[in-house]
């Protein structure tokens, strides 16, 4: 197996809940396809609990959401509640008993969690509850959130939530379900998204709104940062925890993360990183002939990037859909293909053209290489890279994996030691200035944590989970 | 799929253990011979968690050993320590997360676990763990006595788990491993078997001696009914908890569920099986041409009564080995095989004789009705059923799932009744003085609970758990 | 399973042949690469068959590539010399056994052989050798192209190959191992592709030359309608059959099937689409405000007709690349998502704007309705959907499965109808005469037969194969 | 995986057909049962094809019956006439394309076809096929045959089959399906068994009668040599081909291919053995306190050696059942258990005594020689050899892959050689004229090829087939 993109950032989880009013709610069908919609969050692994007000059943494995499900596998999750996970891990923590959605019995009777973001007091919490008896069966900080909830067992299931969920500091947003009740939770900074929709009757929780759009299903509202959303029979209520000083939702989440499609704290993904690539326009410097994206991030941002600059879009590299995360690479002869694989440049748009190329990121550097070596075979006469993202100079503490600092090129390397590196003829990051114009009025409300930027949690240890 | 001999009490658990003393021991490698020689005990799951002192890895599948593992798997289990189980579960609690050993983190580290047998306070354990803030996400019984092993954080290890055995009330065996120690306990009645072995310089735990006989090990001894086996560094060190009242031996480890070469608590079950059917010869009153066994358990009993009888011993019936579990019964046309697709008689055996057929026990009834059937229609002149246990009048309550007393057809007719609803000529068990005899003076060392003879600890409440 | 887009022409089959000169040379590894590259144009079944020059080893399963092939089974396919293929084949005729590439042993030794194509003389063919006592294991043409090769025992090779070969009639691009020997064929009116490459001293055949570059391989040619390439030890010998009278490569290798980096019979798939979307935009004589293409086939065409229109370009549909063939609906309440899971609006995009919908075919007009509803639900004011092909009025007999009459929208309804039954608010058609300016001076070397425009081989009778 | 009995001559194939008189007659759940039946004869593959008199639809694959199919597949197996097939194959011609039923479309429309035995003249035949325009997709003599009847295309199915047959030489059963007429085929030297049968109104062919039993259905009569049995609408008929000089039964049947409960030639496969076993009493000159047999052939001989001697019959080694093809030897520490990981002594039966252990045959020795070392382990204090079947030492080329003389023991050592090799007290074969003797007034029915009697067929080259 062969990861064609470590060179990016990695994905984050996605989260999906239903909870359905009427019995005859199918609520592992209506996840399943609002996993569909979120894989792109995660493809590690995969998960379904639900719930029909008392029993719990369940199925996770590793994989894609259509390789863990089949319909025989949905049909026996039978309930009107429940709660959906894919997941991304880094490399090395691949444990099958990771899986999400966690559940198990408390003292109050089933729970089922699932989490997506990374807590920076993890180990401290962990330290807590195994002094006090606990026993972890998987490293997932989602253990650690159900021990801690599990202990407030006389208070009410929200009174026990906000409890828990106020010793928790880093990023996260949960789903929850518990008896007859569905909770979701976006920490203070609101640092990772979760949205509230609606169809028919049936309430919905997702990470990304694409998820309502692919069900037909209306979008109500992103949960506040701080907010916990209580669905039970008696509706939607909604409890604030303490406001946190800072709104940080993780910038990225524009940049790489989200579906284009989304629409996430009020701003369209794919606008934002049209915005991204006019600023870049107007950060570049030089002359050329064509804008290429980089598929499929970069495509947004070579659109904007083509009509604040005046030079033609065109489609100058082509991915091959059918690669996957099961690519071999035989060994032999093979050595070198690299990204030949996955990308192949469309000759006739390349040659003998200045090219510009849109990238989101650089992490490592080695893909923008190869990329560029692709591009210069197929007979560009000048190469442009633009990055629609400031360097990435710090790590990530709240659920992204490029937090070992020295892997991140640009934390060692001037932008024109990396220019060489890749072989480029100029390179363009846009600036942290430019990231916020293009952000508008919004920038203070996001984690620029990994440009250097400061993070919006004071004390950000060096550590690494999951979620 | 289709369960053919649902008309027998169901198979126990299987455990095995390893402790190496050189780094170069692969403990999963010896795990696997040893589950595989327990395989009888139980096939629905089995798993090996495995430790190199520090870090435990870990399989565990729904499944025979053989689906299970393979050599990939196998290699990527390294570590010295480690243990093992094969589990049998009563219909509908098939649920994949029962998979055993289990493992976790607590205070102390790692720490894994298996069991085999059942608590009669399973419940009142549950629900006080459960008022502490303890979370289950398995249903069995090893889940209450690791998190009550966790609650013991201030003791050693040795002390914890002591102190932990004397909460249980009921039928267990178990093995541990935490750090660098593997742990065999035996509960203080010794209803079920554990015995210790060494292969070169390699400590072996197994619920079975033949285990140790398919790897070339030697047996060492069984464990006391209520001793504590400590094995680490510094070799085998032992300790017992307040000795029981009255040594209670599941008496059906001989008569059905340990394999025919096991030794057990000093008798051979060959032996025992031989004898019992020595003694149900005596007690048999009619006149037969020829004795057949029902494979497997009933060969060495009518061997047994060959001998004593007198009347030749032959194979009646034949068993096909390859229908297994996963056999499955096309639905048209082929309604009413049963028995016929898993036993076939030998007519040159049958036809024209008078038959004395040896069985171990009569469940539900049904499955020896049609064996009986179809030796009439295979020719038999009369049939004579002996059955080498007393009628199973009461239901078990320490691990064996004949725990549904109306099931139980000894429970609510007559002998006569059931003679007469099997279609037998004659239907003869063997007395409770008869079993007693052919176990000689060991016999009040062994649990006769479901015969009616009293149980071994007073308070038997009505409750089904696993193990 | 459902087929998403059933509304579509469906692919060809795609070839890739292997000839290494050295012995170190892993065929299969080689081929595993090229059908990867070329997996867009048969996603149901693939087949690797290898020669060391005396025997062969094949493996062949339904799937696609990455899910029938790993390192194991490509390890096991030592060769230097190997054919590969993908395939569609018409849904009901997903025979298991009709994987190709096919092989057996004939006089002359092992023989195997694929095909991409359609007979039209299939029948009569199969019926002369049924006569002479031929067994078909397969519903293949090529077992049939096979036996009639096999029956010319006393000719050489190439003669043999070439006398086969001016016996069938109909759209055929062959690859054939013999002995040492790799050939390629390529019918009279070379109406599928095939191509000449070469990576060092290994020779390839490829169905597109995109298999190439994702190979770091050099592009030779195209074989010439007609022609026969042999390939071995010395070398690389071309033979000519009788030329057609016309040459005729089916156009909708452009349109629809090839992949846009590909460049077939001298001319850019990729710019051949921008010249469809131009000459469409020429033809179109709406106005509106944005221009949004149906992925993926749709891009090129919409940046095309954008550039000749004047009206920006953007992504108003996102395609969910995860949705694959082994989706499942589940059936309650997920009735009518239709497309919905697969594509979703861009709403940013799509409200309040007049937009033009740029798609490559309509055969039965349900996809297209179900898009059109979709862009209205996001808020398109005005929706006109531009088709880059003329309207496909005739079935087509030379390997593409749109040839049941009936099923073409086009063939009964005008456009109007059409118009009114997708929901839309115009529908503009490229003209036949604007095809033949997209292609410039090349249009009469194409077949534009489902257009209504005469076929290239006089008899066509009603029949369906595969290949 | 690992071969634990390779020290037996291999297994033959089994072959099983149905015609249903009514239009509801599932054969493709009767071939499943019956299949299941006769699985001993054959673990490698297994595959059915079912017609409805018109269409064919089939399933095969690697694996043993259970693996191959399930209820799904079967019912996509609809058809009222069909015949199913489990086989052998020599190791390393595993090849999947060589699972048979073979089926395929010839002149006279869907022709299937199963065969049990080996063809002495298939080289001959197949150079035949192959100058006259034959391809052979597989290796098996079954496609030769099937090649060799759609040659007849002229002739009347019957008269086609017939005259098929007269130019085969060797061992063979058939099973063949063309339109809505089964047919069964004995070779003329009726070396391989085949019999009749039927349940309610559906007529059924069985290799062994086992496979009637299991299914409730009557055995009506073994196939005499050269007979052709043909089923259709109009009930069964008879052709006999020309007699042959000599019936020739292969031996083995009785001493090891065929179930126990089988009923072959008039003869009870189970009476046989415990003849075999009687009279190999009378030519064992030692003493001893216990008769043992290696199971599972050798029980019967077992029994029957302790009836003629008045040594008591004991169980002294348990065969672990779990134990199967699919079991790996984890490679390290594991090397040297061999036998024991399948066979256990039962200490209690072995130790002090003096023990006869009966076997079947010896092949390469290996295995006895880990058996003999396993019982004196266990305490034996002497161990005598009985072998129920006189020295192989002539190779079998009509089916049986005993074929490599230099792995034949017997063809270069001496018994007492072998008895020292193996490490056993005494080593008693059975004699011809013992063997003789067993089989009664019948024993010029049989072939004794492989004991240097004779082969039935005057010419047997040196070749290898599969069937």
């Amino acid at each position: 197996m062969s990861h064609l993109f470590l060179d990016k950032p990695e994905e984050a989880c996605g989260l999906f809940g239903v909870y359905g009013a009427g019995e005859e709610t199918h609520a592992a069908a209506l996840i399943y396809m609002g996993l569909y919609a979120l894989q792109h969050r995660g493809q590690e692994s995969a998960g379904i609990v639900v719930s029909d007000g008392e029993k719990m059943a369940a199925h996770r494995d590793m994989g894609l959401v259509s390789q863990v499900f089949d319909n025989e596998i949905l049909n026996s999750l039978q309930g009107r509640i429940g709660i959906g996970h894919v997941r991304y891990s880094p490399a090395g923590a691949t444990y099958k008993g990771n899986t999400q959605p966690l559940f198990g019995r408390c003292s109050r009777g089933y729970l089922a969690m699932a989490h997506n973001g990374n807590l920076v007091n993890a180990d401290e919490l962990r330290r807590e509850l195994l002094e006090k008896g606990s026993i972890f069966q998987t490293t997932t900080d989602t253990e650690i959130i159900m021990n801690l909830l599990a202990g407030f067992s006389n208070e009410s299931l929200v009174d026990a939530v906000i409890r828990t969920v106020e010793k928790l500091e880093g990023a996260f947003s949960l789903v929850v379900v518990s008896g007859d009740t569905l909770i979701g939770v976006r920490d203070p900074h609101g640092m990772r998204p979760l949205c509230l929709g609606k169809l028919n009757d049936t309430y919905l929780l997702s990470s990304e709104s694409c998820a309502f759009t692919s069900l037909g299903a209306k979008f109500i509202r992103d949960l506040h940062p701080g907010e916990v959303v209580v669905i039970n029979k008696d509706g939607v209520m909604a409890r604030e925890l303490k406001p946190a000083a800072k709104k940080a939702l993780c910038v990225f989440e524009y940049i790489y993360f989200a579906r284009p499609d989304s629409v996430i704290d009020g701003l369209s993904v794919h606008e934002i990183r049209k915005q991204l690539g006019r600023q870049l326009a107007r950060e570049f410097t030089g002359e050329a002939d064509v804008v290429v994206p980089v598929p499929d991030t970069g495509i947004a941002m070579a659109l904007g990037f083509a009509e604040a600059s005046g030079i033609p879009y065109d489609v100058g590299l082509y991915k091959n859909t059918y690669v996957g995360r099961t690519f071999i690479q035989p060994s032999r002869e093979m050595r070198d293909l690299g990204v030949r694989i996955k990308l192949n440049p469309v000759e006739k748009v390349i040659r003998d053209r200045r090219v510009v190329i849109i990238d989101d990121t650089i992490v490592r550097g080695t893909t923008s290489a190869n990329i560029i070596h692709l591009l210069r075979e197929a007979g560009a006469r000048e190469v442009h890279l633009c990055i629609s993202a400031p360097p990435i100079t710090h790590p990530c503490y709240y659920g992204i994996d490029t937090s070992v600092r020295k892997e991140l090129i640009a934390a060692s390397h001037t932008v024109d030691e990396i220019r060489r590196q890749i072989g480029v003829d100029t390179l363009t990051y846009l600036s942290v200035e430019g990231l916020k114009k293009a952000l508008d009025t919004t920038a203070d409300l996001h984690c620029f944590g990994c440009f250097g930027k400061g993070y919006p949690i004071p004390s950000a240890p060096e550590k690494k989970g999951e979620g």
